[in-house]
């Protein structure tokens, strides 16, 4: 962030009056520019005792398996941020969403939100940013091939509270995997 | 959004190739600059049976009272935001966080994010953002004069959820308030 995005003036780093960090200040006009994390919503769709996954058509962590998931836009909520992605990575419909898992990622500076969710039908067919998509039982989960952190830690404590029936919200920090590039969604 | 941050050149709202939705597009270098929801993190903090509820000494609602909450920062986990917020907004120390209450305010482009929050010592203080701080009984909670409906939404569930001793957490999207201003926090 280099200019202002209200007025084209060069920005400044610094602690404005009252605050305690640095924030990019316009040396013109004097817009703080609030920088802050950004929200990922996604699905953990079912149908009877298989999940719904999708392999990525785009990096980062292309031809790895994901649940569909992306970056909740302006005007909506929550479940519609996750409704939409699953109708756009899997052309999947789904019903009945419950939250499920949290997680902050602050070393990514995004939060991940899942919600468990009913597909009204076991119809799916890769989108635009999907190579394949597929219905899995337990047992063919690819682990080795997940994409990311979180969508590994949903589907573990998926697996592991359907025995009991009981899906109590989890709400966790993960840590940087080894390989980290700030730029990547972890 | 008027200029491009990276370069400085005018912007234009158009709707980039494989996507679905105006974006703000550098008509230089072509930096496509995303609007995502913010998130709010805050806590409502109990000792005995009292809530530690602070008076808003900026606007929006100035005057009016709040749970200590505002803007996650880059770099934070949630419950560091909601630790955070209640040290600075009410001088005030919390353990033993527990995800509560989660809303979608997509009039506001916003997520609210409340823990229930157990205080290390009966301490508090307005800090620079509060004009004074209080730990009130349920009798004594000043409902018409609460600054978010967010915040009122927390306290109903958590008086009535406290009667059972059963917290689950509630997952809710909040319809703009009469006088709607889209710069308010609603």
């Amino acid at each position: 962030m280099k200019f202002c995005s209200e007025c084209g003036a060069h920005l400044n780093l610094k602690i404005p009056p009252g605050e305690d960090r640095l924030r990019h200040v316009c040396e013109r006009c004097g817009t703080i520019h609030y920088q802050n994390p950004k929200i990922i919503a996604g699905c953990l769709p079912e149908w009877e005792d298989r999940i719904l996954l999708c392999r990525r058509a785009i990096e980062p962590r292309r031809g790895l398996w994901t649940l569909p998931a992306g970056f909740m836009e302006l005007g909506e909520t929550l479940e519609q941020a996750a409704l939409r992605e699953t109708l756009e990575e899997a052309r999947a419909r789904v019903k009945s969403l419950e939250l499920y898992t949290v997680f902050s990622l602050p070393h990514v500076d995004q939060v991940h939100v899942f919600f468990r969710a009913r597909m009204t039908e076991p119809r799916h067919a890769p989108g635009e940013e999907s190579l394949e998509t597929t219905l899995l039982p337990e047992k063919e989960i690819p682990w080795r091939e997940l994409a990311f952190s979180t969508v590994k830690r949903t589907l573990e404590a998926y697996l592991a509270d359907r025995k009991s029936g009981n899906f109590p919200v989890r709400v966790e920090t993960l840590k940087p995997p080894a390989k980290h590039k700030k730029s990547a969604v972890s």
